[in-house]
């Protein structure tokens, strides 16, 4: 998954497993940062895009199709959302999706490669929109993973992880000492949600990542949608919550204020989203 | 849409606007029929696999995404299910499916090329399993369209349409006439379903496809799932009848005897895959 894009006649593409995904286009940035190689491309279908190390991560007229999901069913469903804590997410998409909350007074998005906002800042200003000049808005460039461990005790209201697949500077986003600093920093009525991989693409990290949530936390469920982009183009989410599964009802207000601004989501197609577990995940899920 | 695969360096790739979905592989089989460009691979991912005209329809490790949905909400929900009428599915996958229903006594299925069933019974044997030599199991290579045009009205209890994108020799299968022969040819409490696009790579159809059974049946809603190797990913299949929406109810006694063979189909992933409809695709539809 570190490999280079391929680029051989206006093709980019990401490889895994067999399966490769391209978009036709130019390279318009191709860096290695100190972190990972980054790159930055222009696609005729999907306009800008990004990938690290060879990875896709988004596209400006795709973007959507993750960030709402993410983003809205921990933000309709936490007690409050005074407070928010985006690990990774340089691109902006998150953090303009929950700044879209005007119950939102403080965002902190800790990302780990400056290299990549300052390219999508650059290259993909619609993604973050205004969240970069947002009051609210405070980035750090620094270690999501550290942030975590040093943050207080119930300092935030929700907490999102942005990041990519567990390999090379992500794989920490992924283990019970993260997920239980995560929790350990949630409010009372907090709400926890992390990509959660492909559960076709990366089934194994998937069901890892959903029960040591559950155990972490002790409520934990899967949220099922599209990525094209993304491995299989079959992608998840899972949202964990220390007070039962929460994350499931959104409040009427906040659904109600967001909803008519989505692309995705509603509160109908999360309600389904949560409910269409492939059976064979179920399955291994409950054994 | 027409255009011979890219078999350049190991690759089989579908195109489609800027976007290339690959396996790497080998082609074990190439050939134009009387009907469409038909290869067969054999690839590293997914076992063997099919393209026609240059488009991914099925791979033996990935056909269940795409023939359980297709299947199991209509025969989970028709009244009787003596007698199933497919359309297309030359590749045995969809007939296997239904056969499974110890209910059902009768299979049509109506194929245009026969070199497809041929090089699917040779090749993809495994996808049609023990379809072909089921007594109760009928194929005919001919015309689905002029089949359903011919057939006597109250025939069929489930009409189950699994043909390719609308170029081409499936393009009659997305229209009103073939669709109001559909309803005529179903029985009291009968199910019609078809495969529906993706709704992000062929949303104008998707939408027009779901109006138009609306229209003609009265109720008809579409279920959203995942096939990776189609164009985005992400699929829908939409189902109909006369007299309410019963597809959305499977029969628990039908739904007991098959849900433990499925890998993606459950009756709790069918009621959130019938609910998990993209907000902007349910305010065009409701519009």
């Amino acid at each position: 998954m570190s490999e280079a894009p391929s680029t051989a006649s206006g093709w980019i593409d990401e490889h895994h497993n067999g399966v490769r995904y391209g978009l036709q286009g130019d390279v318009i940035a191709d860096e290695q940062s100190a972190i990972q190689r980054i790159t930055v491309i222009h696609s005729h279908r999907y306009g800008n895009g990004l990938l690290l190390d060879g990875c896709w991560m988004t596209a400006e007229h795709q973007e959507r199709h993750y960030h709402e999901p993410l983003v809205h069913p921990a933000l309709c469903a936490a007690r409050s959302i005074d407070r928010v804590l985006v690990i990774g997410g340089g691109d902006g998409g998150t953090a303009r999706e929950c700044l879209r909350h005007h119950a939102v007074k403080h965002v902190d998005l800790v990302e780990i490669d400056g290299r990549v906002v300052e390219l999508s800042q650059k290259h993909l200003a619609a993604i973050g929109g205004g969240c970069w000049s947002d009051p609210r808005f405070q980035l750090t460039v620094g270690d999501g993973i550290a942030w975590v461990g040093e943050a207080s005790d119930a300092s935030y209201d929700v907490v999102l992880v942005d990041g990519s697949d567990p390999a090379g500077p992500a794989e920490g986003l992924f283990n019970r000492s993260f997920f239980q600093h995560c929790r350990r920093i949630l409010k009372p009525g907090g709400v926890f949600a992390t990509q959660s991989e492909s559960p076709e693409a990366f089934r194994a990290v998937h069901i890892d990542t959903v029960r040591m949530l559950r155990e972490v936390f002790g409520h934990a469920d899967p949220l099922y949608g599209w990525v094209p982009m993304y491995p299989s183009g079959w992608w998840s989410w899972t949202f964990a919550a220390s007070d039962g599964p929460r994350y499931r009802s959104p409040d009427p207000e906040r659904a109600a204020a967001i909803g008519p601004g989505c692309d995705i989501w509603s509160p109908r197609w999360q309600a389904g989203a949560f409910e269409a577990i492939p059976a064979s995940i179920e399955r291994e899920l409950s054994a």
